[in-house]
């Protein structure tokens, strides 16, 4: 059964992963696990964290004369460029739209504070680790993941055939400084981006990703069993995600059922598909065969340099608070490959 | 721990459900739970199926002079009004956007094919007898759950205020015949319904929920503990669920950081609160404790009576089929208390 | 995933099991199933209670048309011959070596005090009938499951060659009144039982069981994977098995390395096997090849007529207890297929 | 919810642990943690490995201002000393009584032959740091976890009182170089270890745990949650543990139900005790408020010098092997931690 830990903390020595359940005998590409991590990296540029971190994972268990063992895989990240300066400053000042309140009440005051502890989006770089991992694996079984910002500003990507999806495009995506399908649209998110930082601010968006090659018959109606739960486990559990629908997810609102349900047909190889997919390849919690396909929404950056209200921890004092620092102003593109890892490690799951 | 088996087909000879990890010494009130019951119950009217059942659950184990015992709770609840003979006809079409073709290839074939079987809507009534044990231990806590139609047919019930939201309101929506705030919302939405009945054709929409009363600290950031991922869980579990979003959710797409981000302030009894609660009432996976508040969308109801392409799952050649039987031209009025079981269970182990 | 839930009370309406994740499509035989329930059933003899139940299960979900679906199943066991009024009169006398104390603190006081409630032994009826469905599962795969009274009042059956033992001997035992290997040994350990009833007193025992036909390579080293560790949580989860044993067990204690090793040979067919099997065909937490082969230890009856010291849960004070009712004074014989059933349903795990 | 991940081989770079579900706020005492490390840590001496390892654990992530901060605890511990020569020598010979065979089928070869790889006793280092955490957080809640060896080569030690133990005889055995009450009779033990070792074969024994301090009421009848099979997944999750039993355990088979059952009395200030505990501290899944008692049986060493016979894993041939490198030729010293550092986190889990 596949299970993974997080561990590790924003300013510690190190942050890491431990994988369960891998199957043994793959041969690791690590070439392709560091392009993986390059996606994720902090770019230093205007659009991201000016944190610098090499993100090179350091494989200490399950993996011998370059193949999986089947035992645990254990990868650590060092962490070499924190800064916690700027964070003792604030050290007492709840920051609006992140975990200090909540941690604070939950943990008692004993969570690492420093750079957001073991709440930072730091963490999901071990993820995208062990969903390179998954992908290889997942590649073996003709099972493919790809991912692009859907929306970003109120401005929207090219949209998918989620029936019939271009895959050659969305495959090109991974290798794009900006990971959007149509290059203007990417160039006019990124123009966005830097507006929102140059006031201080931050924006949000919309991440859709899409899996395929998972055949029909995997998943069940049941509590902790269907397909929809299982994604969700892995999605919910990536900071910042406040929203998760599969395939046409919120509009079905305003469709009728002649116009949601997907009509099946056989074709030439006898093959069963739907016309549509706006069911995201799941009925029932079942999936059908085709394309599983879902969005995230991905919340504003919390820390921000506007002044805004909150309050001392201590005291209960109505403080004003800047968070300064190293932030990204937008974590969209970051996000992609993450996005891409969650659901590359739920559809192992799912195949299990 | 917090755990439940539905069990049960829509023509089996019962359908059931088995609750472990029950508090010991509830008294339940059987009246409570009758009016839940009845909440759900098809009604026979113009929106809803013409199925008749009555749905009184026969709890035949955990409950003892009244009282819980901490036991395993069993309730069985009768199958009385069952038709087979339409599904007959279609027994080897697949219905579009139902869960045929998916479940004949996950149980080759084996499952039963009559009302949908294990995949029925109908499965939903033990949830909502759990639900309504889970709302009573929930009220000795202080923790109250309310649900109402947001949307139907492009029609908006008053939109609540997630911080501070008027608790008499919504708790008058489980006494009225349609569940929504506003009355004439409600009236048009209905018409909406009948419309499309008479169209031969089915609705979606969204269901909102809130649940008031959790402390701070509840839930964790990491995997299969974080409070979105808890209960993503038990609401994808629901049939027809196909998206969720935790407060603002999906608009916080088009927002700032600014306008995203949940300002903190100290109320006269000391208490740290939000001005807005964008977040819906969870940061880093815990509660922070505003009210929890989520959006569903609920798909059209599949069977409809217009003609359908689809496909023979015997032959796999193209047919034409009308889904003929009893049922819902829209879901959502049944599935408000549904959603608010699924929560309440979903809170109950959130805070164990 | 294979998982199951009893719930019920010895003398509530009726008892019952509900098993998730069964494979769709297998034919059950229903005669084959009452066998193994009669095998434990009450036999009304001397060395067995005098309540007599036909412990028929009605299949309520999850099998359609002869097969199974694939959709859990529940079946229930109606309560026909409970008499509560022996457990009246000692209520709130905590039974030595009975659950009533530590029940009765867990649960406030709350639980079903009636024949042992949902601590009673009845519960072990659906397990019998959720073992003898696992058991025809298992024997598609060519998976047997035997067992036999190793040991009763010092007296002890025929020891069996754990590396290649005598099958037709051991599956012999099922269709046997009294369940050894040797039944002379069978009489003397029955002598014993009666001779221990008249004196109003109970008698323990060791039950031998052994599965055939699990190939290597199942299980893991690691924690909740391990072979050892899952058998462990079935056998344990059957009331009165105080003590659990693989291969030589304890035993092995008095071994030496050389002794305890089980030397590996090829057989004519390219066969790896060992020459014995003092470890239970278990190297590592993962299955070996071997027959998989463990003891258990189930305790004396509690329930005695013997005059016992003990105290009144509302008083602490100090009292006397006789136990009346109907009562098996050993408990072996009906245990054996309780065993094998947990022992079944631990295989299917381990194999799933 | 406790839960662990052991990670790491013998001859890799290190082994450690991620813990997740600890409480925060724990000052912990890193002294301690060393002196339960030295308990495990090998010798030197005549009757353990040659092999030496400082095993200082490296605590990365979970800890912050020397406290606990409820985020995962991962420790790595380096391997400093690994000597994989005499390993490649017998790379493809399995080793009698080890998961070389069964690990070979599991994980198609690909598992890290070099000292056991991830099925090594080496891995009982990270586990003892896990238990020194979990014996500082049950030392607040007035919960201590002792051990001695029962028995080794034939030779017992003194028993323990059940229900009455003398704790300080038994506080005093972690201080001892060799673990058990009487000196006189663990002088005898070693001479038999010394013994077994000259012959160049290995010993096995019989480990006894006493956990005092767990109220009454933790644990319950079911499945998965009852307290003997809680203690009994992390038990068997320890390399070399074949079998295990609560109090009288084994013994129970040879006794009536008048000696078995543990009679209720009250005492002085009002707590319900029993004379006698000869169920372990546990009825019917629950714990009873006396001590837990257990024994696990640790079997002899598999590694020996001795010749033996195995086969060659390529070919299938007959060979013979002696088991060269470094190994203890009797375990049990050592495992008296390890026994008290999974019986650790095991009672964490039942008391949550």
């Amino acid at each position: 059964m596949m299970r993974y830990s997080l561990f590790g903390e924003s300013h510690g020595s190190c942050i890491g992963i431990v994988l369960n359940g891998l199957p043994s005998g793959l041969m690791l590409d690590m070439e392709q696990v560091m392009q993986e991590m390059k996606r994720r990296a902090p770019g230093g540029s205007l659009i991201s964290t000016a944190r610098s971190e090499s993100d090179v994972p350091e494989i200490v268990s399950g993996l011998f004369q370059g193949k999986t063992t089947g035992a645990p895989l254990c990868a650590l990240i060092r962490n070499t460029d924190a800064r916690s300066k700027s964070y003792e400053d604030i050290r007492w000042l709840a920051r609006p739209g992140h975990a200090d309140y909540a941690g604070y009440v939950r943990y008692a005051g004993c969570n690492d504070y420093r750079g957001g502890g073991h709440f930072s989006g730091r963490l999901t770089a071990p993820l995208v680790f062990a969903g390179a991992v998954a992908k290889q694996i997942l590649r073996e079984k003709g099972v493919d993941v790809y991912a692009h910002i859907r929306e970003l500003a109120g401005i929207s990507d090219t949209s998918i055939d989620r029936a019939h999806p271009d895959l050659s495009a969305l495959a090109a995506v991974a290798g794009k400084s900006f990971p959007t399908l149509d290059e203007t649209v990417g160039k006019a998110m990124q123009n966005a981006v830097i507006s929102a930082r140059s006031e201080g601010d931050s924006l949000g968006g919309i991440i859709e990703c899409l899996i395929t090659g998972i055949p029909a018959g995997f998943g069940s109606p049941d509590f902790g069993e269907n397909a929809e739960g299982v994604l969700a486990q892995y999605l919910f559990a990536v900071p910042a995600v406040k929203g998760l629908e599969f395939g046409a997810g919120f509009e079905m609102a305003r469709m009728r059922g002649s116009q949601a349900n997907d009509a099946f047909y056989t074709d030439d190889s006898g093959s069963v598909l739907t016309r549509t997919n706006h069911n995201g390849g799941i009925n029932g919690g079942i999936t059908n065969g085709m394309p599983l396909v879902f969005s995230v929404v991905i919340k504003p950056t919390p820390s921000i340099a506007c002044e805004q209200d909150t309050v001392d921890l201590r005291t209960g004092e109505s403080v004003k608070i800047r968070v300064g620092g190293r932030h990204d102003p937008c974590i969209l593109p970051r996000a992609v490959p993450v996005i891409e890892a969650a659901a590359a490690l739920a559809s192992l799951e799912l195949m299990s």
